[in-house]
């Protein structure tokens, strides 16, 4: 199978979508920087990209080269109520980075928008809305191909965050961070796509604070809501790559290993591979992943979805499908491990015999 | 605290040990790499140094800014049995790479080699130390500041890699990768560190296959060894970043998880910081990680014996101590989080509950 | 506080009931024969009552003692269809038996019925009632103080089951061996209960199958259903003593450990307390446990609910509080186990490191 | 296979095992009849037998349907220092209802004697003798068929124990709760076993405190303490019947489960054969259990070492051999398990997601 790569000229988002192509998607940025000492937990903010542009470049790097169709600009809480006078330069850096990489190969640029601070505290429309307009100012004038507001807890302030990005006369992409109970206000999964579809998103989903069995659950509810309501839309998921079935209606936040103790629950790429088979199956077809997400993580989504798209990730010349890379390992029970059946049904020790295998949400 | 960082005239490595500094020493570059893209699993070896230098330029810049004082050339496996005609390049740029990146910060660099693939085959002391001369003379040429044999499973083979490295009048650490029973010809710990150290080490220990407690478990018996034998030598120690409790005389390799479904054995920063606490207690003074240590667990060491060295690392401008970064979250039960007892006394929950928490070994 | 078991002039069951008293049930008799050599796995019938009735004996005596009120007779798959011609001398031996222990203590006798292997063939309503009614007449010969249909997974066989039984003019529980999901065709939790009702039973709930909590949350559903139908009935528990939260809709006879390797779900008498208190807090007044509900696990429902009914059991004679009975050990760790804080608060560990903590059911 | 049972005359204890036969143990008393509301936990002590003769008369008959060779007195604790003036009514109790069973099938009694409460505080050897004396005078008038020195921490008082057994000019068999680290003042398990059988055992071994595993690791460490003294005796293990991995020193006493919530760790059947068949390959020929071997593990062991002996027990009417009483059932699922490898490679959950595998030792 050949490696992809060569970008020549790029079809946008919705060509892509409509023509039933596969888009595989970006991964974690703030908990990554954040293990690599550029992001800052508890404040969760992107000034990485001006004080430290050759680290985010390498991180775009390593999700374009394991085969991400999207270069999503790290702007993650880059509005002005939570960088103050520096979200103009973040938004302008983080759009140069993303595109910069995308240029070396078969990606686009994507502008991000998430949930403001503001809302929990007032629900002034008018206010909120003007965050928003800031930040798809920088992304109208650096010419991004397509936006995405992701993150959004509350249907209502995503929808809003929906008919600004539409002002851009761009397609927009929106994904709230709900799992099957739907919103903070109880606005059901279906509902909220159905808001989200009729306020003018063309792909519609949901991105972190679930991991991804549970992210799938929420867009087979999704995807029913549209379908009573004949609506029609693409679909998007990118849960986290952590293990998390129990997680409450907050997601992972309230569990007691957030966010400093998560590394039991990080995904195997086999892990992912199923995710996206079954992601796949579920007629979704735009799929990347959120916090936890590394860029083999990626990749395993892009090699499990080679034979429908036809081609291999660049990175996958640095591995072999299903382990068969350990196939001339020089002790034969390390060999005996080269083989899809192995590790798809490996499952492994955590190592911890001290601890439990599931918590208890704190919330 | 003062973050730390200016270079200033560098202090050699055994100039800092013998007054007694603690010297941190870098991470995971295999493990890492892979998952970023740029090394293949099976084959691990290294020459995304001159195939993607700016994604090992990065991983150094990461240790680098998590309190490293140590660049090690990423130079295993990169001797000619291995490389063929590669060899020599990639040892070259290795040294220029790592060279580049400790002139920003408080490192030095130091040359390293690692077990052959001969010696398994036959033991022929002049064939093998032959290779090891060839990667020396390039390390000499560039003038790293001292050499690293690693990764050794038999002392005999560790004791001719540090007669080669001795001939370059340079300070030699050896570090083997074994575990509390000792070689794989039956060799004890305990003898393992006096060969060494008869053969002309300056400091020896242990580094990968073994998890943290299993490694200090090799270091206390090396340093009884040392003492039995009245031999004084510095020690050092390079465990996996992984929990192994249910390693056998192999270690991990030999684990059905290895070396793909080894994510929930990843240890948490707070263990890495116990880890770093013990090590110190046990008198070792040269304390980093091997396969599975990021940045942040590099970082964890830097922060855990702050105190003794009088500042933190650079990246710990990204970390508040102890999960203080969250004393401002809006949910109470988040900000509950923001403790020293918090960290210290949770068993994190793996997320599997279909898993076990150990294995048995393959051998 | 007192230790009950004097008998004196007996209160009928609905007399106890409609009073608000806490009628304590009994526990397993074909697991746990089963371990005690007596019933045969697969088979599961009470031929013991005849060929060792020494030994059912003991185990009545043993759930008296624990502080139960009912003694049921042993009599579980003792229908014609399944014990051929044995089926009456069984019948009759099994209310001797009950009738004899009952004597001792404060307990009635319960005649007990359960579903018949022909519903699942055909539903033939009269050869079906045929055989409840055989052995009914045994029951009535004998006296007992009143009746339970239990078992069944069907609503329709429950309530033939419930018409026949009330031809005999006394009090009729029922139970179904349901959980949350319901029948086996679907009739969920809350109609089955108004169906009994309806048929004329006075006390209805659901036995084995199921774990405590998931048990409790069928009662909470057949609650809701009655409360919503304006229907009153006497609420009765018996559920299985294991930890069973993978159950599917079956419940535990399709998970994979069934029926030889459960031991380790047994719950805890700490568990049992726990369990008893939420059932008593939803309302449930008749509390027993079906298959592993050892003695010592009858105990803990009289136990915790001794406040409630002003005394303790007999064998409480034998049995510290929350564990007080530590409280003169010689060492000073395990007197510090001699308190309730302790014992509610503990996980206990599998000591089976190589084993999950869940199953998924092979149905 | 025959069901064994018929007794005919029957043949001391050293002529069975002289001859090469198996000799079945028997099991629990003490935590079975605090489950079944007879002894009481942190007390200890053997009043049931004149307190209520049924409950231990049934129990005794259960293990010898299960297939025990030995009858035990039911005298644990039962020496003058823990029983006050009711020792000698105990003892003789006690005595009764062994030989009552015994005579039931092929089965011999043994009067059993186990450490004192005085050696803790004095080491006053003709005190502690005399304790042991007083029993043995029970003993002797009662004419058991042999005599059994167990659970003794400390090798010397066991030493002194045997000592008096000896007296009476009857087989002694000697057995101590330590682990493969040997007693509380340091004796191995080889030096433990060499002392025993110098005083006179003629069968050594160890019971209670560790698990099946352990047992057998400190049997094959006495075993070959024996061998290297030139020493010769019958070995005999009769182990707790729970999984024990995480045991310190101590045994299981000091695991926080101790004693109220060791229920997820207890064996299986399919574990006991497993042990069984071990403890018979290393060359112990009196092999049968302690705390939790319920009667349906015993009857596992002469399930399993039928083939040697020769029969199957008398409780083996109720049990198809590795689950084949399933075979019958309506659900193919569970028919599907009445396999032996089903069993023996099943890894039973524990279904407690929020609890640890292994738990640290308080002491």
């Amino acid at each position: 199978m050949a490696l992809a790569g060569s970008p020549g000229a790029k079809k946008g988002i919705l060509e892509r979508l409509d023509s039933g192509e596969v888009v595989v998607g970006d991964g974690s940025f703030l908990i990554t920087l954040e293990k690599r000492g550029y992001v800052k937990a508890g404040l969760w903010t992107s000034e990485a990209v001006v004080e430290h542009p050759s680290a985010v470049r390498q991180l775009h790097m390593e999700f374009l080269r394991a085969g991400s169709n999207v270069m999503q600009t790290f702007t993650f809480s880059a509005s002005e109520d939570k960088m103050e006078s520096q979200w103009e330069a973040v938004n302008t850096a983080a759009c140069d980075l993303a595109r910069e990489v995308a240029n070396k190969g078969d990606a686009l640029v994507a502008g991000g928008i998430c949930q403001t601070s503001l809302y929990k505290h007032h629900k002034d429309e008018a206010r909120i809305k003007k965050l928003f307009r800031q930040q798809l100012e920088v992304f109208t004038r650096k010419n991004v191909d397509f936006l995405i507001a992701e993150y959004f807890e509350h249907a209502e302030e995503a929808v809003w965050a929906v008919e600004v990005l539409k002002e851009a006369r761009k397609p927009v992409a929106a994904t709230m961070c709900i799992g099957p109970e739907g919103d903070m206000h109880g606005v059901t999964p279906g509902e909220c796509a159905v808001k989200l579809v009729k306020a003018g998103a063309s792909i519609v989903g949901v991105n972190c604070r679930f991991g991804p069995c549970t992210s799938l659950k929420t867009m087979r509810l999704m995807k029913e809501g549209l379908w009573a309501s004949g609506l029609k839309a693409h679909l998007m998921v990118q849960p986290l790559g952590f293990h998390m079935p129990d997680c409450g209606k907050g997601g992972f936040v309230d569990l007691p290993e957030y966010p400093f103790a998560l590394e039991p629950r990080v995904a195997t790429r086999w892990d992912i591979q199923k995710y996206a088979r079954e992601a796949y199956n579920l007629g979704v077809r735009y799929i990347g992943g959120c916090c936890g997400f590394e860029p083999y993580h990626i990749r395993a989504i892009a090699e499990e979805l080679a034979p429908e798209r036809g081609f291999l990730p660049p990175s996958s010349d640095k591995h072999g499908s299903w382990g068969s890379g350990l196939n001339t390992h020089t002790k034969p029970w390390i060999r005996a491990r080269a083989r899809r059946e192995y590790w798809e049904n490996l499952l492994p020790a955590s190592g911890r015999p001290f601890c439990p295998s599931l918590s208890k949400p704190d919330a």
